[in-house]
């Protein structure tokens, strides 16, 4: 059996639940090695206490998941049965206390479950999974890293392609192209390439304005690859670039830095934050810098923990989550520099090694 | 005021609702004309019957919000503030009975949203906003003819990338970096390009193999463009084919303009199915015809209504679904003609234009 699932099974009896019931794909993945996308069918993994788990997939999925499942108890539905009333029928008088994960469980879903499981009472077992999937294990490790190396390649290949004349969508596409045919399954968010006062857009969309000199150039990107996901920022000068401009990267490299620096296990995630920020205030930028400073990243593009000043858990070896502190002039520009980071015994590591000294591009 | 946002607010009044609460990024820009991605973040519109709606954004996006958005109050909150708190302090005991898309909202948000807002009781406005979004107004025509036509200027330009020895997953590459360079915002769904025998498989994957002369070549794709989706399907010989493929593309082709013709405000979205499905069925096919003959596109690529033979629900004049018979014969290969149809006040007419007759390509 899957290690994260045997751990989930003694969670299960060390929290005084019943019975789990795991809908979330990315966690059925994690927990059995299955990996699919059910769209609106139903998928789920149901534990019950001193039961063998029991894996329910739509028909259509059947072969695949006896293929890649660790869970060797699979049960299918097709289109025209009603997955409830079967979860009804094998467990509906002795499921208890019943964990499921609240945040991805709709409501629309929580009815029809809820009128189905004669449960004595709903738990969210969203928080343990998210704690489960915050510390990464060295396979994980090792898949994160190809996704960073992987988008790190889309970089630089994708820069070659910086020309006069050449639009922000013009590179998104580029870069798109390239993290395919490089074998990443595709983009892990929507790719960002902005320019100019664009750049000062934190959640700018790219357009068609033509890369010029004098402009910063801001690339975030990231690939899903085995996944995992990777997840990149790093700021360019075109042919020259403002003074102030160069100062604001100067600050933005140095808060990303410090915050790198400040992990490591046994400090809080908001110390993180506050190393980056504290070095964006003291700068007198502190008002421009108007987000946190990072997000977990794993399965999902940003996942649990998030890194805001107020965040006092605490972190662990394992953890792999972003530094990315920016500064945003409305009018001028922006800069933000992101690096995944790696929480080790010793302190942290970064899994993206891209350089991140200040650079002109020629075009 | 936006219109959509209007005849919502005439049902709210309509269906005996004190506010209504939306939540999906979707229907926000449906409701406002404000797109954007707010990730785990807290978006919302708030409409409380007699007063100005209220849209609630991540303080990253006001800017944003305020340059695209009909509606002129908006609220925002930063990632250190409660959203559901400020919920409360505007609106906490006002609200009666509340609206929400049960669909969409997790059950840890309702958790969140039912001990902030006080409300008598939770409605499911879900099925509301789906049977509105299923009337595409003037406005969603011109973009859903728009997303039509870049996606067929995308299939008219990767047509030339047909040589010998490209394979189907270089093919998808090309098709996807054309509907960036052409301005779309991306894929409407993952673009599938089948060649040979694979062209069998309804819902194959794109692989390795290579186009060789004595192919059927199937294109299944379509892209994003200012929020809508476009979805188009064509299939082609490549140098020659097996008589019995012609024979079988003339019956989809036949089948294919049936159910189009059968399309007309009044009658049940079922019978265009029938319509298709009769032809395929009269020509000895109708075992090789396994899926419904389309869905409603517009927002989502996958929308309400389903035509599936079944469906009895009435047409109305502004719908948009997609019309795609096919006949896929293991071992031999597969014709899919998938066209998207809009529903007049006198019939029908496509979106999609690209020519449909039996077409050779050469190598």
């Amino acid at each position: 059996m899957n290690e994260a699932l045997k751990h989930l099974e003694q969670e299960m009896t060390a929290e005084g639940l019943d019975a789990l019931l795991v809908t979330d794909p990315k966690h059925v993945y994690y927990l059995t090695g299955f990996a699919s996308n059910p769209h609106e069918r139903f998928l789920g993994l149901l534990l019950v206490r001193g039961e063998e788990p029991v894996l329910v997939v739509p028909v259509l999925d059947a072969e695949s998941a006896h293929a890649s499942s660790t869970v060797s108890s699979i049960v299918t539905h097709s289109d025209t049965d009603d997955p409830y009333s079967l979860l009804k029928s094998r467990f509906g008088t002795k499921l208890g206390k019943l964990g499921i994960e609240k945040e991805h469980v709709s409501v629309a879903r929580f009815e029809l479950l809820s009128n189905a499981a004669q449960a004595d009472g709903f738990a969210d077992i969203g928080p343990l999974l998210r704690r489960m999937r915050a510390i990464k294990s060295p396979g994980e490790i090792e898949r994160m890293e190809h996704a960073a190396k992987l988008v790190e390649e889309v970089l630089r290949q994708g820069l070659t392609h910086v020309k006069e004349g050449v639009s922000e969508i013009e590179l998104v596409a580029e870069l798109e192209y390239l993290m395919k045919k490089l074998g990443a399954a595709g983009p892990s968010f929507d790719t960002m390439v902005l320019s100019g006062t664009n750049t000062a857009l934190p959640h700018g969309v790219p357009g068609s304005r033509l890369i010029a000199p004098g402009d910063l150039l801001m690339f975030d990107l990231g690939v899903f690859a085995d996944g995992y996901a990777s997840d990149i920022t790093r700021t360019f000068a075109v042919e020259r670039a403002d003074s102030e401009l160069v100062r604001i990267y100067d600050t933005v490299l140095a808060a990303n830095e410090a915050g790198i620096a400040a992990a490591k296990a046994g400090a809080s995630y908001g110390s993180v934050d506050l190393a980056a920020r504290t070095v964006i205030e003291e700068a007198g930028y502190g008002s421009y810098f108007v987000h946190r400073v990072g997000h977990g990243l794993g399965m999902d593009t940003h996942e649990y923990p998030s890194l805001h000043g107020l965040n006092e858990d605490i972190m662990e070896s394992g953890n792999v989550f972003t530094v990315e502190p920016g500064i945003y002039v409305p009018g001028l520009g922006g800069v933000r520099i992101e690096d995944e980071v790696l929480v080790t015994e010793g302190g942290a590591r970064t899994l993206t090694r891209f350089p991140k000294g200040w650079t002109v591009l020629e075009l």
